[in-house]
C-alpha cells in the first residue's frame, strides 16, 4: 500500500495531533499541506470537500479511503499500528486517557476554533471568548491530571491525552491565556516538548509554516 | 460488582448516547438525577465536581471510578461489553462510524450546549446560533451519511453514529431547525426511533422528565 497522505494546515491544532501519533508510531507520510487562509480557504474547494464535507483538516487518505475527523483518525492509527501504544491496557486507565482526550477536542478546541471566532458579531469579542474558553477548560483538565499524571499527563508513558494536550497549550499560548495558573498542564506540556515526536511535528517544522 | 450508577439530567443530548448504549448492551444500571437548573446548577456541587470537574453529565461511576465525557464512557462501554458491538470489526469502518461521532459530539453538540448560549452577550442571538451551528453541521453530516448509510448511519447495523445521531437530532428540533433540508439524517432518525434501546432511554422516559 502507498503512504498515507496526511492533508495538513501546519498551524491546525487538530492536525498538529495526528501528525504527533504519526511521528510517535513512526509511520511515514506524504504531507499535504492545505492553505486555510489563502484564496479565501483551500478547504473549500470542491475537491477538498470531496475529501472532507466538514470542511475541515486533517484528512488521512490510505488506500483509497480519507479519513478525517482528528481522535477518530487516532483511534485508527492506535488501531492499525498499535505499537508503541498511545493507549494503556486497562479499561478504565482507557477511559480516564479518553477523558483527558474529549475534554480537550470536545470542550475546548472546538470553542475556540476560527470558524466559531469568526461568528461573533463583535470583532473585539474573538480574543476574550477564546480566553475564556480555554482556560475554564484548563481548570477542569488541570484538576483531572493533578489525578492521573505521573510524568506525563496519565502515568509515565505518552498517550493520546498528551498527544492533544500539548496543540492545546499551544493554541493557548496564541491567545494569550495565563498559563501560571496550571501549573500540572505547564509541567506536562515542558516535558512532552522534550520529545523528538512532538518536536518534529511542530507547526514551526512544517514545510507550509510561514 | 455493583451496578453502574449513571449521573443523568433527562434532557442532556450528551447523558442520553450513554443511556442508549446502556439499554442497546442491556447493561442494568442505577439512575441518578443531576438537575441542570434547579439552585443554579445541582453540577456546581462541590460532591459533584469531585466527581467531575468539568461539572457535566454524564458521569459513569464503575465500582471506586468516576468514569466522564460522553465518548469515553461509550469506548469504555463497547471494550468492557463487546456484544452486541456499536463499532464494526473492520479498521476503516471503524474510523468512519468514529468520524460521525466526532462530527455531532466535537463538531456540533459543544456549540450548541447551554453553558455556551448563556455566554453570548445578546439573548436573542442564541436560538439563531444555535440552529446555525447545528444546520451547518447536519449539512456536513448528511453528506457523509448519503455515502455510509444504509438503514442506519453505517450500514444496515446500530453502531455509536447512531447512538450520537438520534440525541443530536432531538437538539435540532428543540431549537427548531429545518430537518426537512436533510432528508438521510431524518430517515435513519425514525428507523432509529423504532427501536426499543432509543424508546426506553429518552428524555421523556426518564425518571426526573417533567
Amino acid at each position: 500500500m502507498a503512504k498515507p497522505i496526511l492533508h495538513s494546515y501546519f498551524r491546525s491544532s487538530c492536525t498538529w495531533r495526528v501528525r504527533i501519533a504519526l511521528a510517535f508510531k513512526k509511520i511515514d507520510y506524504q504531507y499535504e499541506a492545505v492553505h486555510l487562509m489563502k484564496d479565501g480557504g483551500e478547504q473549500f474547494t470542491q475537491e477538498f470537500i470531496d475529501l472532507n464535507p466538514m470542511k475541515e483538516v486533517p484528512v488521512l487518505v490510505v488506500g483509497d479511503q480519507a479519513l478525517h475527523q482528528s481522535v477518530a483518525i487516532l483511534e485508527y492509527l492506535e488501531e492499525k499500528y498499535p505499537q508503541p501504544a498511545l493507549l494503556p491496557s486497562d479499561l478504565v486507565a482507557r477511559a480516564k486517557v479518553r477523558a483527558v482526550v474529549e475534554t480537550i477536542t470536545s470542550g475546548i478546541q472546538p470553542l475556540q476554533n476560527l470558524r466559531v471566532l469568526l461568528k461573533l458579531k463583535d470583532e473585539a469579542d474573538r480574543g476574550p471568548w477564546a480566553k475564556h474558553w480555554i482556560a475554564s477548560g484548563f481548570i477542569a483538565l488541570e484538576e483531572m491530571l493533578k489525578r492521573t499524571s505521573g510524568k506525563y499527563c496519565y502515568g509515565d508513558v505518552v498517550t493520546l491525552a498528551d498527544v492533544c494536550l500539548v496543540p492545546q497549550v499551544y493554541n493557548a499560548q496564541r491567545f494569550g491565556v495565563d498559563l501560571a495558573q496550571f501549573p500540572t498542564i505547564t509541567r506536562i506540556n515542558s516535558e512532552l516538548l522534550q520529545l523528538e515526536a512532538f518536536k518534529e511535528s511542530s507547526p514551526a517544522n512544517m514545510p507550509d509554516c510561514q
